[in-house]
């Protein structure tokens, strides 16, 4: 095996590690969840933001003007029913801390709170973006505790959704390509990614991406890590994939530069011990580990 | 590493391997698109099936009684634009040729052919059952060749579905696990599978999934290879799990049965010199690889 083939990530992705155990099996049972509710604890998302007190996501005990907001069961934690409520209102529920920002948020709160925090968000997105069967335009019901949604008109069922994304690392000997997206803020060089499309597999998908954003060829393809992304509700899919050559052309639309580092200066820019303009990603990120596992093989 | 942390896969899965120059950056071009059209050939699609004629897909050129059809661009061969195209009517449309069912059709066709209809099947399925926005409930009008439905009123946009599926079977030292699924026909016994739900991993997925259906304890988690399954858009992520033991407990509901089987046996099972009532998947699926790969190493 090639040597970039690194060993299955261990250490718990920012958004992986949920502890929570789904109990897929009861929550379709209306009576059940609705015994869990009563003894439920609520994590309030306003406009897609959880509410933080304290460094920590807030759990709260019903309130009755609650009522009629989209609500998920997220799991049990040991016995506890966790669930998330989405708030309407044009200015913040006047509740106990704040509703971050979730991506700020993922950087200070702890790995379980992220984690519950982004499954939340994930869920209550994609509810308040798919209230009607896009069969038959008719409004649909939540059932299931929110894993689901069914149309009363055709009878069609809706699932969230989770779209898989290719993200991949090129790497020759002792080199890595990053690149720097036309969308990103300025400085800012990471891994190449790109949606899978209907009928290409993981790999197929790395390639025509590598190929579409960088015209660099590349030979094996190795999976590292996944990492739930709730922005909306992607899987990303981590991979290192050997390229061929140095040569690349970048497409000058969606990639604006991409150069060959490294491990040495990936090493340094990930410690904070290189002060220029380019910036490498942070640690929330898949990207961020896919280069440090690399580099520091 | 483990001993069954196999080599990636090098062969090819059916759906996959597909030869199509996806043409990404182009196809959201209209006119380029129209361009394309007036030389291109297209498959056609009656009620999901794909017209099969001498053991190979039918790619014609256009017909009038085509317009208004759901017409989808599959891609450049070389220079040979390729479109799928869905036709209308109670019964199937005088053409040379069968439409037959994506799944027998991927038994008896060439890989190349298999994947291209399985491409078009996957898209031509989204659209048939995706024609209103899920966000106002609006009719939406297709965009960039198929790859994009976009909404008049909301501006919403929409990408077509695809769903990653967890299929991973649990090994320990010269055995897997193998499970009945409810709903298979008599005496198919495959690897376990699932949605990956948000807010998860793959791997956190695999032992979700291994936990409900098997309750099952792994520990470590390898990915060997991946597959487009157009029943309706999955994309299937292979997997082994490390069994910790041999204890197992189906769920009886969703798993009928599971039963431990040695390499001897599955390498027998799969070269159908075992007759008794106990079917293995067939090579179409992943499961086939999975079970054949390991059994093999």
């Amino acid at each position: 095996m090639s040597n970039f083939n690194l060993r299955n990530i261990t250490r718990a992705l920012t958004f992986g590690g949920n502890p929570l155990d789904r109990a897929s099996a009861q929550r379709a049972d209306p009576s059940w969840l609705a015994a869990q509710a009563k003894g439920g604890l609520f994590l309030p998302f306003w406009q897609n933001r959880p509410l933080v007190a304290d460094a920590r996501i807030a759990l709260l005990p019903w309130r009755g003007e609650w009522e009629g907001g989209i609500c998920v069961f997220l799991g049990l934690e040991g016995a506890q029913p966790l669930f998330a409520i989405d708030l309407a209102g044009e200015t913040p529920p006047p509740l106990d801390g704040e509703f971050q920002e979730m991506r700020p948020a993922a950087f200070v709160l702890p790995a379980r709170d992220t984690a519950i925090a982004g499954q939340g968000k994930a869920l209550i997105d994609w509810h308040r973006r798919h209230g009607f069967c896009p069969n038959c335009g008719t409004a649909t019901v939540m059932r299931d505790g929110g894993y689901r949604r069914a149309c009363p008109h055709c009878g069609a069922e809706h699932f969230p959704r989770t779209d898989p994304v290719v993200i991949m690392l090129p790497v020759l000997g002792n080199a890595c390509l990053v690149g720097r997206n036309a969308r990103f803020p300025g400085g800012l060089y990471s891994a190449f990614a790109g949606f899978v499309e209907p009928g290409e597999t993981m790999e197929e998908a790395v390639r025509r991406e590598l190929r579409e954003e960088a015209n660099i060829a590349v030979g094996a393809i190795s999976y590292h890590a996944s990492q739930p992304w709730p922005f909306p509700s992607s899987l990303m899919l981590g991979c290192y994939a050997q390229a061929l050559s140095r040569d690349f052309q970048i497409d000058g639309v969606e990639i604006a530069d991409a150069r060959w580092l490294t491990k040495d200066d990936v090493r340094a820019r990930l410690a904070g011990a290189l002060e220029d303009e380019m910036k490498l990603p942070v640690p929330i990120a898949i990207a961020h580990h896919l280069m440090r596992d690399w580099a520091e093989e």
